[in-house]
């Protein structure tokens, strides 16, 4: 039996249930709670050495980072298949990947932030405000997250945000034009489109997402059907109650 | 016939160089100059969206991302194979390459900078040192370049690419004792090494290496064989004439 570590709102890990859900695989699931910092435990760093979610245990393996766990899935259980059948194909989704990895994990968090959790943090005193900028140990992360409090959308890291997803739907646009739809990468639904899937939920629940669709009728044409797929619905829908925090 | 798009000193590329000379392809090489901006004229751009290199061309399909290259590469032409057999291997693999694309890039970029390329910069005018700065469209790598020229080895950037070389060197004598050696996923030699080899041969060029491996045996035991392997020296040796730049 799979165990999946999971944690509220993780987006990370949405991508994860619906590879787990395409395939109709049962999971145990043990839920950190990162508001009180169990992500931080000891013996959970030992199975996560960044100390995030998700994690899955196969037995005496354990898997870190969600890209790696969807794609682990596949190969373990390879029916019905989310990876393409050709090297060049393979090639593609992973670049979809390491795409949403390496600049829309960021966005959307930054877009996160300055929408809804800022105004949260608004409420602290001073001092309850330090301890969370100290919290972030990671000085990229922190100069982001400082930022995106004191300047809100007026950030460069909101800026940057909106310019990363503004790239990417364009992208999008083009790979659904040469691949002739209605998935990323052509006739059948694929770890690409997973990955993407939870992020672009993210942006249309803060009624971002018309900003950069309205003159993309494949991204639109994409996403309708993306959304209907029932991994998408029973993953995400009814789950955003709230936002992830730094 | 495949074709490489390389620059001159860039670590990133060497990967592939190693991986296309460990299978031992033939291929044409074309050079693209850094310094004059031929990374941003438009036709490459069309290649290469993010204006870096490598891309590898074969036939019709493009391919940007070093890491993914070398993967495609062992997809296409599958003997000797650098990549293991077995699901859970593969994974560990891809993490080693993620942990090198997420962390080690940047730091080996930082460190290069503020060992040397910073001292080139010390002597231009005011002037060029904005422009260079404002040549950085993103705001992370320009808040890193701009700290990394003003504070040096004190700038945060550089304690953070230090802390990470720290990081991954603890993970690497964990990794060598696990998989009992002599390569990082046990007795064959996969891609983990050698996405690995060019950034740990620049911190050694940079006489930083023993800093992290003085007390990590197996990584020494490693290292050994990891820098006499024949693609290794024929790709990486002899061409650290200069550092990349910003």
């Amino acid at each position: 039996m799979l165990t999946l570590y999971t944690a509220r709102n993780s987006i990370c890990t949405q991508k994860v249930f619906m590879t787990l859900d395409e395939k109709n695989l049962d999971y145990d699931m043990k839920v950190i709670n990162l508001f009180t910092n169990e992500q931080y435990d000891p013996e959970y760093v030992k199975l996560n050495p960044k100390g995030v979610v998700p994690t899955l245990i196969d037995g005496d393996n354990v898997i870190p980072e969600s890209t790696l766990i969807c794609e682990y899935i596949d190969d373990i259980h390879p029916e019905p298949s989310l990876v393409p059948n050709t090297p060049f194909g393979r090639t593609q989704m992973r670049l979809w990947s390491k795409q949403v990895d390496e600049t829309i994990f960021e966005a959307t968090r930054e877009l996160s932030f300055s929408a809804q959790f800022r105004e949260k943090m608004k409420g602290m005193t001073e001092e309850q405000r330090q301890a969370r900028f100290k919290n972030v140990g990671d000085p990229d992360r922190r100069a982001r997250f400082m930022s995106t409090y004191k300047e809100g959308v007026d950030s460069p890291y909101v800026f940057q945000a909106i310019a990363n997803f503004e790239k990417m739907f364009k992208l999008l646009e083009k790979a659904l034009t040469e691949s002739g739809g209605p998935w990323i990468l052509g006739r059948s639904y694929s770890l690409a489109d997973i990955n993407l899937t939870p992020y672009v939920w993210r942006v249309e629940y803060l009624t971002l997402l018309d900003l950069w669709t309205e003159d993309k009728p494949r991204v639109q044409e994409w996403w309708k059907q993306a959304k209907a797929r029932p991994s998408a619905k029973s993953v995400i829908e009814g789950r955003l109650t709230g936002l992830v925090p730094y």
